[in-house]
């Protein structure tokens, strides 16, 4: 419902996904299904493209879970698993709080009991507080006493228990049912006071039955405006899948593929869009439920899926009479443990660039919705990771004494000789940085008339590209016209093998030492001087 | 006429922007005025809004000019010269052999007589195959005489005047000189023959005097149609003009002040703007003239503006009789020597990602057009550098006999311990390898189950971001859980700093070492033993 979905989809999308995903994936305890993220993305992306509950709409999210199924089989077989690589911790976790709070946001109506919708906060919240008048007094009051109990539930219910001498498995268990035991009672309520004639939004007739199998019609407008929401959704729900995966997978000292997890993921949400459910992908609470109850082998899915076939069989007219207050009080509780705002505060004290990252990616989704939410985190860390790269940390480096480790002059006493200057550039050289050296050896030139020799001590030089050659070769002309020596040291292998196919190690005036104490000890006939002065 | 204006908008565009770059500028020798590339982004940023040579289309190319200039003085303003250093080497080079070739091909249609237009090499090429019928036998033979004159005499007239014992100065100066011939020849002819008449197109009346001044009149659409190319024309002219500005600057040990030339070029361009000129920016060709002559300030700039500005008071005239195909024939000449089939194989050798980038540029410039081109290459170039630092080259290290200095077991013979694995990663540590580290070191103890120590020599590693950081979390839980230790070696000051606002280190289960050869030292008490087996 979350979706926008009626509440048999959801049932729809927990049987054959299941089923696909066992054959297919590579994980023995994840459980893949309908996910609070990945539906509150198929609500923004379908929502554009139809009104919600209509035919088309439910066609729309049958349409995306069949792209973005075959979107992940594509991704796998060209083994893309690196792409999910690219975003980052603080993008992800941002997007996660940003999202649960949407969600928690998007369910405060069913709490009130108003009309509403929207895909962002100035959405949502905007037409509520027009609306405060129009509160069903007895939704309110369904729906903020649910909300008590959980929360006092997840708090305090388990010491309670335990207090009163309850063992700790099954204080825990019954901890863990309460919202059962909320929809248990309201459903009485409903039942009994008969809820549903004082205006209370219940949850209505479920359809009893398995899904019907079969491709949907689709037209081409339509798939053409779902393709990037379905990427996106991609990517999302496979980052999400593989992060829950690999963690479970490590506890036991497994390991998962994730370009056969695309495989599975894309598998699974094929199996949605055939059997009238929607995108799916590998949630962490039922993770890991299946993996504490002891799940070894992928048929645990199997049963699941069996399970879930039965109770749409059976199960769903009790169902009919859960106020909706009910399960928005669910749905908030369990979102708001996704919101971390400690995550936020430990990355703003570490790097103000992943921060910046990150806060972006918030109030992005807050404002214009979760696909600029995630796409503008993305952009944004991989720009200043590149701003970083493309004005790199140089260090003038000295000889700690002693030793044959040469180490940065302004953060160690080292020993340097006046006629050498040892440079130390701590970036690839790529096209973003090359202009940046060539500026940065020249202004040490123009400050150091004593010097004679130059080393480029390349210990932390991964690779050097075009951009960067045409540089090396210009600061070696300039060099060479003022008389002065350019060496390289430390070059590694495979940076070395690249060199040795172009003319520049023929250019160079100098010479190519393996390591940095070779070139210093070359240079000054036999290490430095006495009289070398150590700097601070 | 390049750009599709009338031939006086050309004259207009090099009177007063001079005067502004002279003001705000800071190299010496560099000339600003129409260039060939951005007349082409021009013409195709400005087509695609107006037919060619109405009043539209040239109050269109005079707000271009406008914008370019404003958004180019904003950059300076904020510094944002470096963003011009993401255009890599053989973007530039492959974006600057595609115009060539474009221009060449727009210019055909000139020599053959016949009607045509358009910015991509499909849409030149493709209609001219079907009007071989309508060829202008007149315009035809002039055409190619100009063009058989003018690549005669760039090759082979120089030699010849020389042999016929002409000095080198002045046979020089006459090569140079051919272009001028070659227009006094077919005026003469055209005059003489009156070949107006007989359908070959001439460039017509000129008016005489000086531009208007004033601000065009312009509508939120014409501005927001122009904003992209503006921004592309602004980007590739800045990077084309610095380009020039810094070659010409260290022949002289000069240096120049890129966010500086921001502001003066986008002062020309305004300049450009307000008396009906279109975009300018530095061109080879003219500064090295300036350069050549001998231009020691910008009043350089100023004298030539004051030239242009008689020329088109008084010369205008003479050239109303000029054949469209003599022009055409001096600019297929002038721009085919920017076509350099020679840096696509040079880089095509040294690196498959750069040429890659390249070769995208070329393609989709010559297919797509130039805004797309730029973009494609940009974009791929960035890409592919990411691709790269996502999975960085890892190697496990061992002592160089007989010195502290440690290198790849696999390129060198050097000394090893069974119960250590030291591992040199060859990239910062950042969202996009963070993982892959992770798998790799799980990889490498997998296999050797000798291992009690494992060190990461941090020589390369120029930043930890916060995703790292986590990933560096996992691997120590996951080796504290198996039992083996966990140290960093040379690891930099500025990473230092960051890691020690973290818990990072106190959670650790080794040491972080100065040197690789102290913590190898530590932790096998002493050095490597003598029977640590060199490997190959």
């Amino acid at each position: 419902m979350l979706a926008g979905l009626p509440a048999e989809i959801g049932l729809y999308a927990s049987i054959l996904p299941l089923v696909a995903y066992a054959i297919f994936g590579t994980s023995r305890t994840l459980a893949v299904g309908p996910v609070a993220i990945v539906s509150l993305m198929t609500a923004s992306a379908v929502g554009e493209f139809a009104a919600g509950g209509t035919l088309d709409y439910l066609t729309a999210a049958t349409v995306l879970a069949l792209l973005s199924g075959g979107m992940l089989v594509l991704m796998g077989i060209f083994r893309l698993g690196f792409l999910a690589n690219f975003l980052s911790h603080p993008v992800i976790s941002g997007f996660i709080t940003a999202s649960g709070l949407l969600i928690a946001a998007s369910q405060l109506r069913h709490i009130l009991g108003v009309p509403g919708g929207g895909n962002t906060v100035p959405e949502i919240v905007g037409p509520l507080s027009g609306q405060l008048t129009a509160i069903n007094p007895v939704t309110f009051a369904i729906g903020t006493g649910v909300l008590s109990f959980l929360f006092f539930a997840r708090k305090h219910l388990k010491p309670l228990l335990v207090a009163i001498r309850i063992p700790v498995r099954p204080a825990d268990m019954m901890t863990k049912a309460a919202p059962i035991l909320a929809v248990g009672v309201t459903v009485a309520l409903a039942t009994g006071l008969n809820l549903g004639a004082r205006g209370v939004a219940l949850v209505g007739e479920i359809p009893q039955g398995l899904p019907t199998f079969g491709v949907p019609a689709f037209s081409v407008d339509l798939v053409s405006a779902l393709l990037v929401p379905a990427f996106l959704i991609s990517v999302v729900g496979f980052v999400e899948s593989v992060s829950v995966g690999q963690t479970l997978a490590a506890k036991r000292r497994q390991r998962i593929d994730p370009d056969q997890e695309l495989i599975g993921l894309g598998a699974a949400n094929i199996a949605a869009g055939l059997s009238s459910g929607y995108p799916v992908t590998g949630g962490f609470a039922r993770s890991v439920v299946n993996f504490d109850a002891g799940a070894q082998t992928p048929a645990a899915g199997v049963f699941t899926a069996i399970g879930i076939a039965l109770a749409a069989l059976f199960l769903t007219p009790l169902l009919a009479s859960l106020p909706q207050a009910t399960l928005a009080a669910t749905i908030i509780v369990a979102v708001l443990s996704l919101v971390d705002f400690g995550a936020v505060r430990r990355v703003f004290a570490y790097s103000k660039s992943d921060f910046a990252a990150m806060a972006a990616t918030i109030l992005v989704t807050l404002g214009w919705g979760v696909e600029l939410g995630v796409i503008a985190g993305v952009a944004l860390s991989l720009l200043l990771h590149l701003y970083r790269t493309s004005k790199p940390h140089i260090a003038i480096v000295g000889q700690v004494p002693g030793t044959e480790h040469y180490r940065n002059v302004e953060r160690h006493p080292v020993l340097t000789a006046p006629e050498l200057l040892s440079i130390r550039v701590d970036e690839s050289l790529y096209f973003a940085n090359s202009r940046f050296l060539e500026d940065t050896i020249a202004a040490y030139i123009a400050e150091r008339p004593d010097v004679r020799h130059v080393i480029l001590m390349c210990s932390a030089v991964n690779a050097i590209d075009a951009s960067a050659l045409e540089s090396l070769e210009e600061i070696n002309r300039r060099l060479t016209d003022a008389g002065i020596g350019f060496h390289l040291s430390e070059v590694k292998g495979p940076v070395m093998d690249r060199l040795e196919i172009t003319r520049f190690l023929q250019h160079l005036n100098g010479n190519v030492f393996l390591s940095q104490h070779e070139a210093v000890n070359t240079l000054t006939s036999g290490g430095l001087p006495a009289m070398s002065v150590p700097k601070p």
